[in-house]
């Protein structure tokens, strides 16, 4: 094959404080020659997620990116040129490789190297069917294990894994309440997803808008953001809650500078007998089948929404994983370079 | 009867940082007549827990203690007159009565009236089976779930419920390391509790301590102090890990004043699918008879120990609940007025 050309992003910086387009740097360069077990893939569309804040900054589940190296993202493509066993050319893949037209992959990295049923839309399988999808799943089942006519808050509820999570609560029978930021938001919660109501943290006191919401206490937190919505809901909660740690964007951006803010009102959990639980949906690697086939039944009955953010154009990453930080998005943020061919 | 003198503790002021003995009042006066539904207690041993500080200050899962009545405790009487069906004078009885020589009481409070079998021990009730012990039980065992083979953490260890729930561990198979305050209660802690290591925080730094004893990461922490020390053992939790809030006594004085720190490296939780759970004793009220069963022989086998520091006379309460927060106390914090008649 011909000498291919390859645009990428590399990490030029660890950030400091908020993303910035210059902790990232254009390349151009060309695909190198593929080595027995390894694919060529052209990459067609890329994730983009709060937790790649911690891999620009620091060791975390894996190690940190090194500064000059292409930045990752979940991708999906299709194999272009194929030396790797039970890979063929028009394969659809999906893996942990990054910002770059092409990438040569031989099955290493966190997620390896997925193979995809063809026709597979890359658009769902990285949204409602990819981890952010799956995380809302197993978040609010496995580890928040809410039943039938429980109060269920979302913080982060009109994001990719909130919103979901949200309406996943609301199929097991719960009420539902979203925390998201602005009017637009808040409405396609309640209008839209099916939430029995929103609060809109831009425009009212979080604290006080849960007091109203939830009379007899929060059951379970599906906690996004951290920070003071954390504690403002840790002051609320029923005996016997569950808060699902799942994320804390509101203090992504002081990684690598200061240390996060703890949670004050922690001790509330003595108080109420409750718990509060991590996990990273990595570890319910063997349950995705179980996941996926429940959440294709909600799909399919209309009674699961995938509320896309799509932008497009590999010049674009750096402006799209701020979009993020921001809380610009609404709903799983995506960048398309192309379409199966 | 005639007028009997009742000498008693006040609370005169909700304490400002570290409690002083200007935050009672002593006062004398005489027990009023008995109603019916009542009866009339002599005082024979208080319990001095962490709680109390709460109680002193705000409400909690009680009302605060209104300034300007008796301190309540945790206490062991014997009935000198009753106008109550089923209680008789002589019987031994338990609840939450006060700082005084004379308590009536008609079954109200949190633990209401409790009748003890003729010929318990006072001190041993309000010990290994009184609260703290129940504590350390269902601390260990219902929240924290030790499972043989693993690495149990507990703080406070050398305390009344730090050193319970690290021989119940033990007796379960688990590698214990205790966090103590001194060579003396470090010493104990190994070469009398059973403990497998113990590290000195007055002259040790934990964290680094920790990981050379915990060289797996901490499969369970059993918290009784927060700050600093919760921290560091967050940071090194193995997957899966359990953290059991049970208190926070190096924040405890800051009640009232300013808001407790929050743990800042709960995160991890979220990295290493890791839950932090708290509890009251309360919370297990009905199970009780199993624990105190489960208790009694370990303690019959020489497993379980009572270690008690024992003081004496109603005057000296006040320096009494002082060395629970200095971590003066070796073991359960005890003052004895009287023996049984």
């Amino acid at each position: 094959m011909a000498e291919l050309k390859n645009r990428q992003w590399l990490l030029a910086a660890r950030p400091s404080g908020m993303i910035k387009e210059s902790d990232f740097r254009w390349n151009e360069t060309t695909v190198p020659a593929l080595k027995d077990g390894q694919v060529l893939v052209r990459n067609l569309a890329f994730s983009f997620d709060p937790t790649q804040r911690g891999w620009m900054s620091m060791d975390t589940y894996m190690p940190a990116i090194p500064v000059g190296e292409v930045m990752k993202a979940g991708t999906i493509g299709q194999v272009v040129e194929s030396k790797r066993p039970g890979f063929a050319k028009g394969d659809l893949v999906q893996g942990l490789f990054g910002w770059e037209d092409y990438t040569v992959n031989g099955g290493e990295g966190l997620m390896g190297l997925q193979k995809l049923p063809p026709g597979t839309d890359p658009i769902l399988a990285l949204s409602l069917f990819g981890t952010t999808g799956l995380t809302a799943y197993f978040g609010t089942l496995a580890v928040g294990n809410v039943k039938e006519g429980e109060t269920f808050v979302v913080s982060g509820a009109a994001g990719a894994t909130g919103s979901v999570s949200g309406m996943i609560a609301k199929i097991k029978g719960c009420r539902v309440i979203g925390i998201a930021g602005g009017r637009e938001k808040c409405e396609w919660l309640t209008k839209v997803a099916g939430f029995d109501a929103a609060i809109d943290y831009k425009n009212e006191k979080v604290g006080e808008a849960l007091t109203r919401h939830c009379p007899n206490g929060i059951d379970v937190y599906f906690d996004n953001v951290g920070g003071e919505i954390l504690d403002d809901a840790l002051a609320r909660l029923a005996h016997g809650a569950r808060v699902v740690l799942c994320g804390a964007i509101s203090q992504y951006n002081d990684f690598g500078s200061k240390a996060p803010t703890g949670p004050k009102n922690y001790f509330n959990l003595i108080m109420r007998g409750a718990r509060m639980e991590g996990f990273l949906v990595f570890h319910f690697l063997q349950r995705y089948p179980e996941a996926i086939t429940d959440m294709l039944k909600w799909y399919s009955q209309g009674k699961l929404k995938n509320q896309i953010d799509l932008q497009h154009g590999l010049e674009n990453a750096p402006q799209t994983i701020i979009r993020l930080f921001t809380g610009a998005n609404f709903g799983k943020q995506l960048l398309k370079l192309a379409d199966p061919q």
